[in-house]
């Protein structure tokens, strides 16, 4: 008994003795961690520097993949970094398929005495084939999943199918709405084509009822037709599913001069500040920069990019000293295939970079909640001893998820982190005209840049 | 040793068949709990019946303390609870000072050869006395704080003060920003008085920039002359303080016809269903139904007055059985000296009614985030127990905090809880024209509901 007491004393001696230093550091560091964020959130609320760069951008106009307008969003924000006297800018080619919207989405009623002439509002999605200079006109089906439109065999033949299952409101997360729903944008168009439809209307995902269609990525299928593919509002997506019960012989006339256009080459953009201790060691900050040409792309995701962008600007005049190096990158057509992700991811493979962390931010602009981070459980707990830091832009919780699409293609990486901030506004806007600068709040904005700002440093100056 | 030992496994035993009923049972309950959390969510979202409610009474206009829209809306919240089926439903009279805004609340610039006739965006603070008919016409001195307009001495004899220290937009918390500016607005007009200044201009208090005059409640002090208070817009304010020092001789005509009436009676609304079990145990949900007569009034408080009336709503529809009374408390003039709050409190430490907790929603109607509670850490730490349930509606966290300037009154009651959703939006709208239906998300709002209804449930199955 003596002797397991000594060995107890000497074991709460070494325990001692081993915690002292940490706990004595730590307050300290601690305090200067929360002196250093204070100071960064000080600088967004006050001067809101990056909230004015985004509404800059939103003047050239929405970035779709391959666009002249992403182009030139491109050279503005190359300029930007050069301004703010970051170490490196550079553009990395990224070759893309080219998709031009055209200049005609229309839908209208015929064939019947009660709705003729009848508009209906359509956008086509995404990667889409046109239809003949004349259009499609066809009767329509209504289905609510791919499994109905597959049922369907012969009924849907020289059909147009209508896809019209809603997004699911009562789920808290809108992205688990968004998620139950987009399966009739993606594949829609491949399971009508293979029962002989003759194109799609599928109606708009989003949280708040319109008639505003809401675009995106469809796909095709090799030894499937490609057929037309368009979102329509959800307003003329009840209409018509009432419509065609009232009068099933009416017909719908879609005119879409959507083109698949060969190859493009778009960039990449890509700035960094050099670590002081630890320059080989690469935290990437990032968004997607090119958009829907919908709205100005506001939320999807120009506003998260630029957030990105003052992360590096906030070092750099507020001259905080980063012991890894703090790279932004703002990727190449993530819409259509995360083109600019895979680019880089390959770059990062092909290279002797070490990525310590990379943080995606696509998920809006709104009020900071949290971190969902793609790593050990070591490292999530690591990144929870922050929170006393983190807290303070408002960051509740770090907690094991996803990333994101475009970090998604790093690999040899101790942590790929989503920044996650609240979604409740996000679908309502979410690839559409509503996804406009003015739905964008400042300091939900700039308190983004802060919680990744933050998180960064961190990163930067503990490791992971 | 073997002693040792022995005692150790005792201790181990003791303290698994201790541990075992409540991890055992723990589980079951916590099960049942968030399925009915689930039930409420999904109810709210998929229905939005509360936020119906508040479009409907949103028709009845404003409700201003003692005006005829509150007493409108007092009756149309009465039938709604009965409609509801509650268990009782009454008016509880308050009597409060009626203040009018009357017809005009006009300012411009005179005697000034480069800005003759310019007009400012004013409206006339609560409480404040009018003009003369004819206005004040004087000089303006510009100051940042009370002590400024007391330093002013004889140099503001005759002059109107204007009080232009804005809000601290780097507080990430708003209402710190709003508490570091309020003061002016409050007791301005007080300390110009007792300096002999003839009015007071105080600059609108919000987190965005624009001309939009936002109002509040401002005080005398008796022994001290009575002069009149407006708010100016921001925009107005700063293009003030360039004028006086552009031209000192400028004059500004201020003419408001506002005026105290004496008193008048209206009412707090209040509905209660019964407790199965206990049913003198109260659980108090809670809103003030006057708001300014400005926009709809909103956000303060008539979207979180109508989310604590679906809480009652949502236990009937959904038939779930409360353990203790649960009530609803619609709180009167709040805005102009919380005498709703007053009145109830009075009325509880007169009753025999046992007081277990009250919920206050007074802080919009942006997504959850967290409660504050001013309770014991025993009760602080039970609440915090239920946040695998909580969190399912968005609540992150419960902390010690404020509960609530109307639930403050009642004495004898375990926990006050303050529902604190998002508020970076909130000073933008606050007691203001801004304050409109269309700034409160449907989602958001239904969401709180759930929040509120989530924890009233669990108070009353867990008590505290």
């Amino acid at each position: 008994m003596q002797r397991l007491i000594l060995f107890c004393s000497l074991l709460l001696l070494i325990t001692t003795v081993n915690c002292q230093p940490k706990e004595e550091n730590k307050p300290d560091k601690l305090a200067h961690y929360q002196t250093i964020a204070d100071s960064m959130i000080s600088s967004v609320l006050g001067e809101e520097k990056g909230y004015e760069m985004f509404l800059e951008m939103c003047e050239i106009g929405p970035r779709l993949g391959g666009s002249e307008e992403l182009l030139q969003a491109i050279d503005w924000a190359k300029a930007k970094f050069e301004a703010m006297g970051v170490d490196s800018v550079w553009l990395q080619p990224v070759e893309i398929p080219l998709w031009v919207r055209g200049d005609i989405e229309t839908a209208s009623i015929t064939n019947s005495d009660e709705y003729e002439g009848r508009e209906l509002n359509i956008a086509s999605l995404g990667r889409s084939v046109g239809t003949p200079a004349d259009g499609i006109t066809a009767q329509v089906v209504e289905v609510k999943s791919l499994e109905e439109a597959a049922a369907l065999g012969d009924k849907a033949k020289g059909k147009i199918i209508l896809y019209n299952r809603p997004l699911d409101k009562t789920k808290v997360n809108t992205f688990y709405g968004y998620g139950g729903a987009v399966d009739q944008r993606a594949y829609g168009a491949i399971e009508a084509a293979k029962v002989g439809a003759l194109g799609v209307l599928v109606r708009s995902i989003s949280t708040q009822y319109d008639n505003v269609p809401h675009v995106g990525v469809m796909r095709y299928e090799e030894g499937v037709t490609q057929i037309p593919a368009s979102a329509i509002g959800q307003v003329d997506a009840d209409f018509l599913s009432k419509a065609i019960k009232d009068d099933p012989n009416l017909e719908v006339t879609m005119i879409m001069d959507c083109a698949n256009k060969g190859m493009a080459t778009t960039y990449n953009v890509i700035a960094e500040i050099t670590g002081t201790e630890y320059p080989e060691e690469i935290i990437v900050v990032s968004g997607h920069y090119d958009s829907w040409d919908k709205g100005d792309g506001a939320h999807d995701d120009g506003a998260p990019s630029i957030q990105t962008m003052e992360v590096i600007d906030l070092f750099k005049r507020l001259d905080i000293e980063n012991s890894r190096t703090i790279r932004c990158v703002l990727f190449a057509n993530e819409e259509q295939g995360a083109h600019g992700g895979n680019v880089y991811g390959e770059f990062v493979t092909a290279s002797a970079d070490s990525h310590l962390a990379a943080i995606e931010s696509d998920r809006g602009a709104f009020t900071p909640r949290g971190f969902t981070v793609d790593a050990s459980q070591e490292v999530i707990d690591k990144m929870n001893t922050w929170l006393p830091v983190l807290r303070k832009s408002l960051i509740d919780w770090v907690i094991e998820g996803y990333g994101g699409v475009d970090i998604n293609r790093i690999e040899q990486i101790k942590a790929k982190i989503g920044y996650a901030p609240d979604a409740q506004r996000y679908m309502d806007v979410h690839h559409s005209d509503n996804d406009t600068r003015d739905t964008v709040h400042p300091r939900e904005f700039e308190l983004g840049v802060s919680a990744m700002a933050i998180l960064t440093y961190l990163i930067s100056e503990e490791g992971l």
